[in-house]
């Protein structure tokens, strides 16, 4: 019986501690996990990033919640969805795009406890949040919590995807990570059968390294990280800083065909 | 068997891990739940905040510990209260003052160990709380843990209280939350049945909402929150930052009749 | 069945929660305690300190996780260690060097999954930490893991030992905690008979107190620490910034003898 929680309360104020009282004073014997609560404030997209990460690397059954809710309180949904075998329970904002082309097992908006009038509007993670969730360990059916609706009529956040240029293909940083790694949108099957020359901001790297360490400390390395994306990182440094890169700055990788020499480069480039 | 800690110790260093490990030592049952780690070091007056808007979700038989103790070592009282079924270990530095009007059930001074020759003076997180959390959790009764003491001599802090003036009541801010949101201690009841003006730094509110999403994002805009009281934010973004202003910043409330027009206003501005 | 986690991941990003999930679906009674993920990027040294004051307050049987690697991907060895009941899976980095002179119980490098053709290059805490953690829990022995190393060949750091100098004892600062405590690697055991004289940058202390409050509030105090190490502190403040001080810097003892006067002094300095 495990419930992760995910969220930009941080960890400082009273937020995190009040939900989990909630639920363990419905389900004393959760295992709450904490996925993160360093989400920044309002920041969608991120918690979208962090929960496809993570979710499926806990054993079907677990209830994911999340509270990244930048209109709390106004008449947006709270839906509960099941995929995968995977229990989730986050406002309809678009944080859980990541499951878009599934499909859906169950799909519910929470109204049970949404129109009654002993809560507040700005703090559903204690008053809507916990309490369903704390139900669902409880094993009640999300039928008792609201009414099903269609998965078609979910938001959904656009994210980026990589785009072919004349000879290769332009992504752009989607994920700037605590190292400094600079994660981008370009997915290993799009470059791994040709030689890739990458381009981002003054950065031109020439070659596709297996790991960090292959390149001295402080020089930059692309790899592929462990989502099997395009990164590009400092080794022992944080890239991000060195290079002043974030989130949303494009990247370039420029196919060669992998036997070609520099004749094939030509052909290419022309 | 849950044991709730709140510390000023921050999340790097060794300090929460011992104490856990102290307490899985003693009772490897025991659900820890970390309230936060993130109070201020020595701030005994926001932890005593994040404590009385968290204990209380919990489930009744909880264990409390707060180590946020600025005289550790010294002769400072480690306090042992059990009130509306909750139980809490402390420092007597009136972390606790949330109970100060409560019906006590049990109270003590933790004075076994405290005489011991066998323990730290700076780290009574390791040598004293987290043992005698164990020795609750074993359910060793807290008269074999110290002496009764009589609840009238806890050490309080003062909180400020809002005070009437001439037009309407004026307040203060006594808390800024992760989100840069600015709590004050002007509680609904005061403000509920009058038409309200808000006067916080240079900014000045007409209403208060129910919810922050009410106002375009980047305004200021005042909400009653999850505990009841005023609170002035900034929609989508940091309150706290924009305004430049901090705790203990004075915030006026002019209390106008609700049904009232600028006749009513200037009757009561005169 | 505990098993701690110590990383230098933080704890925005997906990468603790997607060790705990996979944990959590291989042995899903666990325990898990963070001890911390706040190590600096890549920073071995402070992994060790933060490790060596932690690990043996919990329970023997204990599973330690560490993953600060900075050579993540390369042939540097994962290695499973047991001694005083206790039990490690770390990178062969030196992080666990406080055990350097046990008699270890158990030691393998971990081969099985390190070949196998399914893990990626930059997040073994997903692929192969948390797995083989899962699979400890699981009562696998380790020889099923890895085989049998000896233990003389394990990586180790040097830690600085104090050295004597004319009139007394030169260590250095070797940690700053959270509260910008400066703690020596000098031990109670070299001053304890003598009355000392500390030199810490400007700052010069003759006394050594038994707590933080000993002083007022502000100025700078010397302790023992409760591991039994000299700390210089500032009493109720952050001495790291208040002077400026941090890991490395020298600290030098003048030992007198303890009943000795300025005649004493005399004989000491000359």
């Amino acid at each position: 019986m495990i419930v992760t929680l995910t969220t930009d309360f941080g960890t400082t104020d009273h937020f995190v501690g009040v939900m989990k009282g909630v639920i363990l004073s419905m389900a004393p014997g959760a295992t709450i996990v904490d996925i993160s609560h360093g989400v920044p404030p309002q920041d969608v997209r991120k918690a979208y990033w962090i929960l496809r990460e993570t979710v499926f690397y806990f054993p079907p059954g677990t209830v994911h919640v999340v509270v990244v809710d930048p209109t709390v309180g106004s008449d947006r949904k709270i839906i509960y969805v099941k995929t995968r075998g995977h229990r989730f329970l986050a406002p309809d904002n678009g944080v859980l795009s990541f499951i878009a082309g599934d499909a859906i097992e169950e799909i519910y908006e929470i109204v049970r406890q949404n129109h009654s009038g002993n809560f507040s509007h700005t703090f559903h993670g204690r008053d809507i949040f916990a309490p369903v969730a704390g139900q669902l360990l409880q094993n009640v059916h999300p039928r008792q919590l609201g009414r099903e609706i269609n998965p078609e009529t979910l938001e959904k956040i656009d994210i980026a995807a990589p785009v072919p240029f004349r000879d290769g293909i332009q992504g752009e940083i989607v994920c700037v990570d605590h190292f400094g790694n600079l994660i981008t949108n370009i997915s290993k099957s799009l470059l791994e059968f040709y030689a890739v020359e990458i381009f981002l901001g003054n950065i031109r790297l020439l070659q596709i390294h297996r790991h960090y360490s292959e390149v001295p400390p402080g020089e930059a390395v692309a790899v592929f990280n462990s989502s099997d994306l395009l990164e590009i990182s400092c080794n022992c440094g944080n890239a991000a800083q060195k290079y002043g890169i974030g989130e949303g700055t494009p990247v370039r990788c420029v196919l060669h065909s992998k036997t070609g020499a520099s004749a094939t480069d030509d052909e290419k480039c022309n």
